[in-house]
């Protein structure tokens, strides 16, 4: 194997796949990452087994030399020093030689770095994936879906289902669910899909983020590929694998009431900021809880009471207060986590009781609900 | 006590005030901050007693009213909530009232919160500092003797007075030393002083970290007064109080060589960038440490060999190389930190052999010098 190569594309990749190696692997060779030199260009590959990633960089793009291959080869290197050790090279150029006993050496200036790889034919092959099932989404939906819904996932591992995002396709439609069973979140989107088959799986939470990070801000398609314990998104150069989480997710559709008691409209910014002031105190005491009532003339109150420490209380003017009057106390991290979620300025929040779970949503935009469980102070 | 004042100027005071205060003190009034609101205008004060600081808001600044006192009084709050509840009020102008039982009402919009603070009375009087002894240093000068020597003070407690750096007036002269016992670090300027007495007093690297941090980037006048334990920093608005550590600080003048066998005069950042690039695979094995030989025509070679991960070498062609040849290892740390020290893009380095003390100083500039102790490899 040997080759020439543009640092910076070279970075890139390495980056890339970086993102799926760990440090804490039971398998050793997994700490290091996969170089494949064809003629077509060059592969690099990282996994923890979770997740896989593999990085391609064609020997030429838009008429521009990438890397160009002297001698096809593979072979796998510590990722840890060869990350660290591409971004200081001095020179925009890099030859990369593997020599014998699996001995690689990188050249770059007057630099010249050997580092010991280990032979590529040990590392786990990535899993072969049909591409029956495939549809497809824009980078820019995919990654907004995810941030919508990724933040809660359950982060405790007492029941495993619940620390992914439930995918279900149906009807032409994308439905992402994730719950930590004390708040909801759901966003749903329009598809282009080539078949009508019907699927319902878990991705982890963690792959999602990690996919989030490396895609691009783009509108290019991203296709997904589903088969029974794998995803598949294959974007520009990249393929990204997940394993799927075992087990039924549970079925949340019940949860959500579909009647309501009282209502407001009110300004995203303002009720997250009023949240946002009154947990300050609301942190050292139970939980972070905050208490929010309604008052006259479309007044509503967010407060908190820490004895210790002092109270706080603000006055926000709504739109709209509809239906009952209400004091209700809930978590205020989570409240402002949906909020931040929510995209447009105003909100409207649905409550049916004190003990009940209340939804807030976008006041223009039925794609996307947030649901939160109260808590139990009054 | 009850004043009007400006958000944003409240904000930027309680956060300088907030660099001397810890939150793990044995002194529990001092996690407050301290407030004196008189006709003059408001004082905070923090503190961890090994600093203080005092930041003051006058009533008028250029024909702007900042705070306008409306009853003098005094408190002291917890710092933590203070600073994070002064940060997030929604309105540009805040009201803070002391009631009864020192409960502090903050009021900023419709937000109010009530915060109960302590009596003022039992918060620890800063040192009374007699003006005797002052000299003055321009803002600018200051941050930058500090950050060239206090990065070479000792973390560790076994010799405290290597904790802080030397400071000795004499004949005009400010002289900063900064040693750990493996290197050195000495910057000098000539200062304004009144009168003509020589102090050499050691002041603690942290307290020189946290002034340079509160120091703005300007060119005005810092009057700086000694006392017998205490320092004393005067910038506009802003009193720095500093302990001094006790004992005598170590005669260094005698480890700097005035001889030399081997001098180079390489580009710094070739030579920084090149170590830098060595240190990568030096990191693992024993305590970071790169190999420096002098090769033929100018050229010097830095490598570094850790069995396991692999090797690196690089050269680097010089200035100029004089006198006898010669191969020393050194700590890639050390030198890194020195190099970044000094300005300017071309460095001297004088040798007196392999297990002598190094020195590298700038070729136009001899008012900044770092000595290094090698370690003994070859």
């Amino acid at each position: 194997m040997k080759f020439i190569i543009q640092r910076d594309r070279l970075v890139h990749s390495v980056q890339e796949v970086m993102k799926a190696v760990s440090s804490r692997t039971t398998i050793p060779i997994l700490t290091g990452i996969k170089m494949v030199a064809t003629e077509d260009g060059l592969t690099l590959t990282g996994s923890d087994s979770d997740i896989s990633i593999e990085s391609f960089l064609p020997t030429e793009e838009d008429g521009t030399e990438i890397v160009e291959i002297q001698q096809s080869g593979s072979v796998v290197l510590q990722a840890r020093f060869f990350s660290e050790i591409v971004k200081k090279l001095p020179r925009d150029i890099v030859e990369i030689e593997l020599a014998t006993n699996h001995l690689v050496i990188i050249r770059s200036g007057k630099a010249e770095f050997n580092l010991n790889g280990l032979d590529a034919e040990e590392y786990p092959h990535l899993p072969q994936i049909s591409e029956e099932n495939m549809f497809k989404v824009p980078t820019d939906l995919l990654k907004t879906m995810v941030r919508q819904t990724v933040f809660a996932v359950s982060t405790s591992e007492t029941r495993p289902i619940l620390t992914g995002v439930n995918w279900r396709l149906e009807n032409g439609e994308l439905i992402c669910i994730a719950t930590d069973s004390h708040r909801l979140a759901l966003r749903k989107a329009k598809i282009d899909t080539e078949n009508q088959e019907t699927y319902s799986v878990v991705i982890p939470g963690k792959s999602l983020n990690e996919l989030s990070k490396i895609l691009d801000d783009t509108n290019d398609l991203v296709d997904i590929v589903i088969t029974e314990n794998q995803v598949l998104f294959k974007a520009k150069n990249l393929l990204f694998f997940s394993r799927l989480l075992d087990g039924n997710y549970p079925d949340t559709s019940r949860l959500i009431p579909t009647e309501s008691k009282t209502d407001i409209i009110v300004n995203t910014k303002e009720f997250l900021q009023a949240i946002d002031r009154a947990s300050l105190l609301a942190k050292e005491a139970r939980n972070n809880v905050v208490k929010f009532s309604t008052l006259t003339d479309g007044m509503i109150e967010i407060s908190s009471n820490s004895p210790e420490i002092g109270k706080v209380s603000e006055e926000i003017q709504t739109e709209e207060v509809r239906g009952e009057e209400l004091k209700i106390s809930f978590s205020a991290k989570y409240v402002m986590d949906a909020l931040k979620a929510l995209e447009g300025t105003e909100i409207q929040v649905n409550f049916t009781g004190a003990m009940r779970p209340f939804i807030i949503r976008n006041t223009s935009d039925d794609t996307i609900l947030q649901l939160i469980l109260p808590v139990r102070t009054y």
